[in-house]
């Protein structure tokens, strides 16, 4: 049997705003930074050491898993970061504040934006600073590859052909795996993993900085699911992920 | 021209307890998490934009890696972390007060085990608790390359064979480097680039959180080397680490 570790970062400055994120580089707010040592204490005291962890090439994620690993005294792990565990590219709507956007064009099209499998937000510009092309950090990754906007299925299609050949290979060797990522990198292998359907994944939140295990058999099928820590917490946290697209 | 980085980890715990450390895994003090964000800081402000980062497996050079890439903004270079970049293994000595050894075995015998080219500490025994083949960080080394007790000489011949594979064909190719190490790790590659003598090493004190710039030619001589930051904060720390072998 493997267990693999899902992460969500910490608290960010713009959940807090509750902006639109997307690929925008934003930190941790010192309540994320918080939640990611808790994550940490949670992972030690079961036990856990991991043999690799994968992040993405975003502050918040990378600095919820060095926070984490501190707090397990291991910080040794070798820590691979690749462009295709970034969050969900938002397209225009990155730095717009929530409410407002659900104010103006109705709670239901931000729900179809945040939450529909296929429907992508508005696109960036090329021209656009923010254009992931012009971002010293992904210089090596051609430019055809890199998204001007993403529904969650372009998520999907760019996360898991890297789970599929760098990171499962590991866990299907037995290796101790956790992934750092983002609300919507995860909820894309969530949704493999958990063999939700493209309906269903739209009612699936997961909450910031709650270690959640998968447990998979010989043949990497998944057995069960869980987060790990206090359980009214991991409610709260979901529901409060869920209500982040309600006008105010 | 290429420019090399190296940078000692900021002050650790047994910096400050004047302990021989060694292979110890002791965290940075609140003062060296200070010295290492300065450290990024001064780089960001010299311009310095990493295309990957060498470390060893100890957490207080990770952890300065970590503090120094979040002040430069650049937490996406990739880490590679490694047991050569260690710190020089203290054998017996690890854990004991400087000043309280050289009070016992004499100032002149400290030095020689702390500055001497050839002559190791007394080794740890096998089956010492604190024998890195018992270490589950080091599992995937083999045991006989696994230090007990080191000289100089034995880390720079367990570095250097690393810096010549790993990381000198990327300085060559063009990619701006950073190595995040320990005081005689350092110093062994130190003695490489500069062509330092056996002899003359002994007189050599790299200090705690101060990037130090190889500038290469195109056959990676070396032209010059120097500190980043205020001369004056430069000059005062080599002088403190030069002093820690002296019976108080």
């Amino acid at each position: 049997m493997h267990k693999l570790v899902l992460l969500r970062h910490g608290e960010s400055q713009w959940n807090l705003e509750n902006r639109f994120t997307g690929w925008t580089d934003v930190d941790l707010t010192a309540t994320g930074e918080a939640q990611a040592r808790e994550a940490g204490e949670v992972l030690k005291a079961e036990g856990f050491a991991f043999d690799v962890a994968f992040t993405s090439m975003q502050t918040r994620a990378i600095r919820t898993l060095n926070l984490a690993l501190e707090s397990m005294d291991q910080v040794y792990v070798p820590v691979i970061k690749h462009w295709r565990l970034n969050e969900r590219h938002y397209g225009a709507l990155q730095g717009l504040d929530k409410a407002e956007t659900a104010a103006k064009h109705g709670e239901d099209q931000v729900k179809i934006w945040r939450r529909s499998y296929d429907v992508p937000p508005p696109p960036l510009e090329e021209s656009d600073e923010r254009n992931p092309a012009l971002d010293a950090r992904y210089v090596d990754v051609p430019d055809e590859d890199l998204p001007l906007t993403e529904c969650l299925k372009d998520t999907v299609e760019r996360f898991l052909p890297y789970w599929d050949v760098e990171i499962k290979p590991l866990v299907a060797a037995g290796e101790s795996v956790i992934i750092a990522a983002h609300g919507n990198s995860l909820r894309a292998l969530y949704k493999h993993l958990a063999g939700i359907s493209d309906e269903d994944i739209i009612g699936v939140n997961i909450p910031t900085g709650m270690p959640l295990v998968f447990e998979l058999d010989e043949k990497l099928k998944t057995q069960k699911f869980y987060y790990l820590g206090d359980e009214e917490k991991v409610k709260a946290a979901m529901e409060a992920v869920a209500n982040q697209g309600k006008a105010k």
